[in-house]
């Protein structure tokens, strides 16, 4: 992994911003900068320094992984972190405000000791505006599209193995077992979240995870699940068909797989993330289906299930070389049926390259 | 479950301290006090009113599972609920410190418009002190007790499903997809936390997460796991060993033991959980093998892995009945081996009653 380039880009945003030193305390960003996955972290950042705080759990595990920074060991990573800060001379500290929470900066400022005003402790910390790490984490570099593909690769290897357990009367949550067990047999870290085996009417429900049901004779089946694997998250929907679906389910049908066929095809840099969202909300307006699309077109997919960029009605954001995306149109027809289909979505000069090239066709098992 | 009584009794605790409005952002928090499971909820509560604001995604589950609350289908939750709450003509209304970030601040802040200026704004907004949810969701009610007792006896079988599973060569991620597979089979809603099998050397990783290493063929297995059951988690540790135990070995597990048992046994209403610590870590004082314990002996679960109390050195809080903790004394030998032993415990007038009674004599597999 490219550590040391991911921390100069950093630096070079915090030069631009002209900020002296950084607080980074979500722990995604805390690895994605020096490579530690314990469970608590705070990395402090200034030109010439990165420091990486911990506690004693962690001592052989921080010396094994962290790259590129100075490990101290305490009790208290964050008010030793600030203390630092504060040591060094630093004037403003500026930190995630989408992350630190107001406990957190109410100890963040008691850490700078009682001889310091209360007005000189708010003006210490600043909120970074913006927080530089969702940026920077929205392009991955060359490792990590690796990584990103090989859990994509791995999550259509899930599909596949899954396919012959959907069956009528099988509850929902053994499928979803299945998917598990054959993804840690695979290697998995473990799932990038709450596996979503969704049949029958319950497929109207965009977040139904996988219950006690047992699957329908006849009805939609719609599975959404990711794998982590070595750290990155994979992402994918399918939508299958138990028995003969009736004409309109197979045009409902058709209708989203085209709308997700032309998001995908939409896909090019420089493009506003907010014309993929249209693009595939149009096919569906044609269809008069649009009502029943009820969220966002997709969302960045990284380290974290959701990362930036969102894409969603009207956002201007331009999609870059480098972007992992997902592409994830659906509808919901209440108290009736739903049908999602989802890629994950390479953004590159050449356009968009799918990681997740399972079948799209409705199987009808 | 109790949702009436849990909304009369967050009621009191405010009007106890004088709080006109409480916003409850974390969603442990609003699923306790109405029920709703969504991935996107706020609830707004006053004297007489109770709001549950979702989005469009959790209709139809909104209206299914949430008990006792109005239910307010927007786009933005968050700003929803505090132009409620500022149209009711309320003058200050607190929130959670420990879960709203800044930026969430600063968006509630937002939501009151233009008009109103800046001082007002930080005026309307009060963070709770203390906030009130964690100390009430301490003391389980009966359908929590049943509900973690059910989940706890869930993890037992899945440890006596496991152990044949449990043999040199298997890679320690087998270990854990198996137990994962049958926690799914058995009706887990899933894993409460990632899943430990530390054997080895990286038993001495207080928590090191299943790893693609092959268990050996002589040495400690740390098991680390628990189960969310009906919205319930468990957690439990045992240490087993493969082969046959050094002299050191054995009797460094019969400290742990006696560690954890003593612990158990210290369990009262009244006392205080610093106390409880300190019975596990005097037993290991006395072995010389304090040093190694580098961790606190235990926390409180529920419908989250970690809740109050913390039983940690020097910490006051009285134990009460009704609360649920673990007790997990563990020590860790770095470049070595470690070994913990972890109950679920639930504090009552007579003392504390094991909920994970698997054996803790050592296994030798």
């Amino acid at each position: 992994m490219e550590y040391p380039k991911r921390l100069r880009r950093l630096r070079k945003k915090m030069t631009d911003a002209g900020w002296e030193a950084l607080l980074v305390t979500h722990l995604p960003d805390v690895r994605y900068l020096c490579a530690f996955t314990g469970s608590n972290a705070v990395l402090a950042v200034t030109a010439r320094r990165a420091v990486l705080f911990t506690d004693g759990r962690y001592t052989s595990q921080a010396r094994e992984e962290a790259v590129g920074v100075r490990i101290v060991i305490g009790k208290q990573a964050l008010a030793e972190a600030c203390e630092l800060l504060s040591g060094l001379g630093v004037a403003v500290a500026h930190y995630d405000p989408d992350h630190v929470t107001i406990a957190e900066l109410q100890r963040m400022q008691a850490a700078l000791g009682a001889s310091v005003s209360k007005v000189a402790k708010r003006r210490f910390f600043q909120p970074a505006a913006p927080y530089p790490l969702p940026a920077l984490r929205e392009i991955k570099d060359d490792d990590e599209l690796a990584h990103l593909e090989a859990a994509a690769q791995l999550g259509c290897r899930l599909f596949d193995t899954v396919i012959p357990h959907i069956e009528a009367g099988t509850p929902e949550r053994e499928v979803a077992a299945e998917l598990e067990f054959f993804a840690r047999s695979l290697g998995a870290d473990g799932m990038s979240f709450d596996t979503i085996v969704a049949s029958g009417v319950r497929s109207s429900f965009p977040h139904g995870t996988a219950s006690s049901q047992p699957l329908p004779r006849k009805g939609f089946v719609t599975l959404d699940f990711g794998v982590i694997l070595r750290g990155y998250c994979s992402d994918m929907t399918r939508t299958v068909y138990l028995g003969r679906p009736t004409r309109e389910e197979s045009s409902a049908y058709d209708a989203v797989l085209e709308a997700q066929e032309t998001a995908v095809s939409a896909v090019q840099v420089g493009v506003a993330t907010g014309e993929i969202d249209e693009a595939a909300r149009s096919v569906l307006h044609r269809a008069k289906l649009a009502r029943y699309f009820i969220h966002s077109t997709g969302h960045g997919v990284g380290m974290e299930i959701h990362e930036g960029p969102r894409l969603a009605a009207k956002q201007q954001q331009p999609l870059a070389a480098g972007m992992v995306v997902t592409i994830e149109p659906g509808i919901y027809l209440p108290g009736r049926f739903g049908i999602r289909i989802e890629d994950m979505v390479a953004v590159t000069n050449d356009g968009g390259r799918v990681l997740t090239p399972s079948t799209k066709a409705l199987l009808r098992l």
